[in-house]
């Protein structure tokens, strides 16, 4: 059993926008070496999210555009109380999907569906470089 | 340290039911000979997800009703465009519940709470037959 | 490889109250001595979630808020049928949210952003106290 930590960056073009990982992941997998084990994606930062979608281009509307109706842009947030910044509905979608997804790996292949991919979603007002963790552990 | 993955195939009844794995997943554990470490349950597919739910029959209606007023069937979704298979909303439910679940296990037995099963959720318009993938990892 | 599980019970607030674990995680992840690997965070119990979110007052509240709009209290749930508790809105929110969180740490670590932590968010309707299992697994 290893563990092996890959950081790598990307970066969004701005609210909203949703960026496929899964060549990504599967590559380092691929480089580990490892067959059966855990592929982890985390980001780090408060205002981005991972998931599984469809990578498709109406989904990667319809998903945002779901996440708006949940928190919106132009409610009032008490965030912005502390901040000034804009983006407190950013900090409550991104609390409500998650900056973590734990995937299989089985025979060296991630368990994705064929119409399953990871995903990045970048919620904050502005392009940003996100560092997200990758971590395979396994044997 | 060892991993131990194992597929199941579970046939859901369509849109909005609700499964209790937790048997099932307990089993695999037991099965595995580990008594401490990570069960991972994992949905292959972009229309079902994987969460914790007490197993009953008001909160199998309930939660899947508050998923349809957060992403109601009837709404226009960009993704009819490409399939035309009038599950968008299946599709971005699923990516909010999300795909995987971790529990950890200990002397053997799920971490979980007495009102606490590991459920998977069909999102998708008809029946289907769901394969989740369960990873075992500990010692 | 090693697994290293500890139980850590927290009192809280009440509906809607969020609780900061990240030290309490840094601190296990430092006792444990595991410099590389996954930290899983779980919350036994089917009405309190983990997730991540910047910790400030402002947050705090929007967070909550925004469940609540998606799960109003005074919607009419078929929960209330079961048991007779009041509590259904509480059950779908941490359905939704979830019960499990996998952070990376890395040198001893946990890869958090900066303002981003590990928090509990009380969703049941009276103050409780919860079980937290965390389960340090690495190298």
């Amino acid at each position: 059993m290893t563990v092996v930590t890959k950081h790598v960056q990307v970066v969004t073009e701005g609210e909203n926008s949703v960026i496929d990982l899964t060549q990504e992941v599967q590559r380092r997998v691929d480089e580990s070496k490892l067959t059966s084990g855990l592929a982890t994606v985390f980001v780090s930062g408060s205002t981005a999210a991972v998931t599984t979608l469809e990578f498709e281009p109406g989904l990667v509307n319809d998903f945002p555009e779901m996440l708006e109706r949940a928190a919106p842009r132009n409610h009032a947030y008490d965030h912005q109380n502390m901040w000034n910044d804009n983006n407190g509905h950013s900090h409550v979608k991104a609390a409500l999907v998650g900056p973590s997804l734990v995937v299989p790996f089985v025979d060296g292949k991630l368990a994705l569906g064929t119409w399953q991919q990871i995903v990045l979603v970048e919620l904050d007002i502005r392009p940003r470089t996100r560092t997200i963790v990758l971590q395979m552990m396994g044997e």
